[in-house]
């Protein structure tokens, strides 16, 4: 069976868990206040070119996102967000939870939010009986496995400052973007353009964890208590500091990123070759294609993977996952064992 | 430095740990529904003799308290604890984050809920103009190192009944309780008795996790949902049920916490012999004693603690804490350190 | 000036008023408790042939709709309503803020909810990894003066038992609903269909007040506490008693429904035969009628109304709304002031 | 029956209702956007000498207490109050409700918070893993009568500004504490002193409405779509207005309440000359006799009141409220009727 289900169907990478071992009986301060957390900090700080960011490590991404969001508006405030996105899709409405709307516009198959998409929300919300817009959610890597580009984003950022919204980005599959072909995004830029953005490592080679970036200094006191109240403080909180720093110090996280991009990239253009056509052609670890029902049955034999969606045509839209332990073998392998699309 | 500031303060036992290095690219679903969870599930509730029992794992103790207490409470409800109580001063306003109501009720030294303590609660909230009390949340081990007996606890339980109140167990140290010399409380009394309970895994011998046992079928429907909207549904799920299963089906879990109890044990003991007065005499892996401010500079030199309060006459009471990587051999030395009491 | 700004522009008929100063000061008890209400109770379960319906009395349409869905749903649950429903884009985000996702579907002109519409939110759900649908919200009259038929409140009825879903009705133009020329639902019907909905006060001759009919046993506990909690307990509750008995013991209620459906139903004809368009042909108080934006001048001059919404024909729709106080003169009055349509 | 039950059983005082009356079918801009809105906060704000406050008519005092601390706090933040705080005891849970912690401190019988009672609270919540005080609540008068002096006033808001605590007066009873025959605050003071307090006119001659002032600028913008959120936007705004111009245009708001403290105050003094102890002696328009059980027969035939507590020593402490339609005649009556202590 070829392993393409999704990107946190493993455990770490080899080099994160010996970083856990070395590590295990050190004794060390609980709740995020050792030194593993601070050096995690300090460098990704320096990787963003960010000297006054506060980088606080979280457990998961829905968590991280609700957290963000409930610390940074205020209550009549509203998150605008793809249709598309995660929080809007799949967070089981843990935005609402915590007391705020959504939202959400269109967006292409590429699941990026455009400023046009955005114009009637704020139209809308001039009428004071509506919540109002007070933050952007994107996603880069999107959902669909979409990235950014440096001029979108900074269109997107001005945007959100003419209009009084911030704008937080998911990057639960940062990696992914951040070393798609396509992309021309950096840390820093993202430092420079974002209010706060996160580090995803749970689907990037870590057990869990995500480290989440606030450059936005008013957005920064008091961050502590806020993740306490909602569950994000882990008690062993250097687990994650540990974890990035294995994953950042020397590169690991983008090396792994890219081989993920890579699997899929060869799996996506075999399949091109042999005649499938690409819900939403991509350069990172998620691919779309589409298929004939028909062929369920075989990949359920040769292969892990979803079923993203059923086309009124009779098709089926799957989705294709490559992660850190993917390998080139995998996309051949499953290659062969497909036949042609007709 | 002896090491006993926590039970949080060391990464995992090492055979949990090589339980999740064996397993790390299995490849595994993910969110819990992997065969791990399955198996941890199955196992725990043999272990309560409760065959109709819902197990699911969660990642941290203020996470599953207030994951548990707004999934079983309608909103005009709210939780009956002591002062003391973790919910209460520990985790930030998570239970009223949920939008749910705190009658605090005193407790005595060791940490316990009372009848007695919450009839005038009971008395205030016949007025509809005030919330309703819903569920009475205790812990075992308590705060401050107290375990109920058995009589205790079916006294609760049928208060609790007679009142229209859940009865819910804070088990993040349910090991030191239930191995504790003077304990005569069993799993099968917590599921006969509890409307849910956990088994706590971060403070006996794992990196993360608790394991909550929902033993009242009411209670069970749709609990998944919850859990994901409060950002307690960890990706890699498999990781909990690998931990809970290498801690639980060779009985490591309590000979963990029967060891941090010894320990916790000698130590007490050793300081009573010289001459230390306890806050609270206790039979778990937390104690407290009482000791002169300028002691605490000796302390400092070598070991670990925490200032648990400041008390009147000056004196302060400082906390111990022994986990399952404390040795005899600790206390010992801890002991040898200090002078006598006078 | 003509007013046809909206139904609550005046205060409450005059004979509601009458009966508020015939009780001023006869002293009554607090929050809902009295005579006044327990009559009103009676009554409205005699009108609904519901004799075990809960009827409370609460304040206004926003908090009667965030109050009931904040009572009856659970945390995980959302509220699926059309995306023009006054809960999605009228009311601050004030179900979001009790902690419950909106799930919007799109609606016709008419602005009524099919199941068809609700189909792929239902296919969405059944991943437990988004909120279950909990609730359905429709609007009789709709915000865009749509009534519904037996049949179709009887089929959407047998969806949402089917699929597990409550049936909520906002009955804030209740009274235009069920005096409609094209209505054939009772307050029977009603009571049979839904598990609650209300009857509007504040826009057929009250100075404010809903009385909720909650039909199904299961949320009727305890409604008096959360009723308290959201502010929806007026201390001086018997002048809410007080109005719906004036309006509906001698049937003033649906005299006055069906005296602004006349003349909204004359103005709406009228302009027809002037030879404008209308949005959405109504039977009920508000009507939609196609201006050109050139028209707004003079409209401004001769009466109130809204912009509904700009056309990207650039042509506009208003919305004229005829209330209680609405006369026939007033209609014909507006009539004359406004020209032929070309 | 002599009418002590409370200060809420009658409806509004004769020249509120008739100024309801002469406007009734004016026609107004609904949602508090009309000119007596508009009146009414100028009166305010020159009656505070706070040109720069901004003034919101809410409907009641629970749903201004949680609408106004839900605005003004961030997520993480708590709100201290007295024990005997209207928002503790009497209020539903209303302010958890909205996701925040209540600290209560003990209060006298006088239901005054000091900073002393304050001290251990940020003492324990320097600790991060506690929720953080944003918030003081306290009520004038108290919920048992109590009247602050102008030293006490300043004190707690020095003390507050130095804690980082914003300063909110519940003023349900303002009137009776301004007119008290003790008191030396003014409503200028109150600008001064307080963040955001408010004019209670439920409570002293109003259907219904409390004039919400909120002095602090920080915490003004937006407030109208958070109020539209909690459902304190009256539909029929004018209401309000109308309401508080006929009280405090020509001062009959203070007229009332000083009406009111007068006959409570007689009915003190006799009942002390009856021999009657007072839980509490006050100066406002509520009173709390103790009586011994046996006279609540007595009570129960002559008048209406309420029973406060009961005590351990077997009496009763009963609690009389004069309302602004209580007089002289009232008083003396009763006191006629109640026998001689012993």
């Amino acid at each position: 069976m070829f392993q393409f289900r999704n990107d946190y169907s493993m455990g770490a990478h080899p080099r994160v868990l010996e970083a856990l071992a070395a590590t295990n009986l050190e004794g060390n301060i609980g709740y995020g206040a050792d030194g593993y957390c601070e050096k995690c900090a300090t460098l990704i700080r320096e990787l963003c070119q960010a000297p006054n960011a506060k980088v606080e490590c979280l457990i998961g991404g829905t968590q991280t996102n609700f957290t963000a969001i409930a610390a940074f508006l205020r209550p009549w405030e509203g998150v605008i967000c793809a249709q598309s996105g995660h929080v809007n899709g799949h967070e089981g409405g843990a935005v609402e939870a915590t007391g705020h709307k959504l939202f959400q516009v269109p967006a292409g198959p590429d699941g990026k939010v455009t400023a046009a998409a955005m114009e009637p929300v704020l139209e809308m919300c001039r009428d004071p009986h509506v919540a109002k817009p007070g933050l952007v959610y994107i996603s880069d890597a999107t959902e669909t496995g979409g990235v950014y580009t440096l001029a979108e984003l900074e269109t997107l950022s001005q945007y959100c400052k003419a209009n009084g919204m911030l704008l937080f980005l998911d990057g639960a599959r940062l990696g992914a973007a951040l070393t798609a072909e396509d992309n021309d995004v950096s840390l820093p830029d993202l430092a420079r353009l974002c209010d706060a953005f996160y580090i995803g490592g749970t689907k990037n080679g870590a057990l869990m964890g995500e480290a989440l970036v606030i450059v936005n200094p008013a957005l920064q006191p008091e961050f502590f208590r806020i993740k306490k109240q909602r569950g994000a403080v882990l008690a062993k909180g250097w687990l994650l500091g540990v974890q990035f720093q294995a994953l950042l110090e020397d590169g690991l996280y983008w090396e792994l990123a890219k081989q993920a991009n890579a699997v899929a990239g060869q799996l996506q253009k075999g399949l091109m070759d042999k005649g499938y056509a690409m819900a939403n052609v991509t350069t990172t670890n998620q691919i779309f294609p589409i298929v004939p029902e028909s062929l369920l049955e075989t990949l359920d034999k040769v292969c892990t993977y979803e079923v993203w969606c059923k086309n009124p045509d009779g098709t089926v839209t799957v989705r294709f996952v490559a992660s850190f332990a993917s390998t080139e073998a995998d996309a051949e392998g499953l290659l062969v064992a497909l036949p042609n699309a007709r």
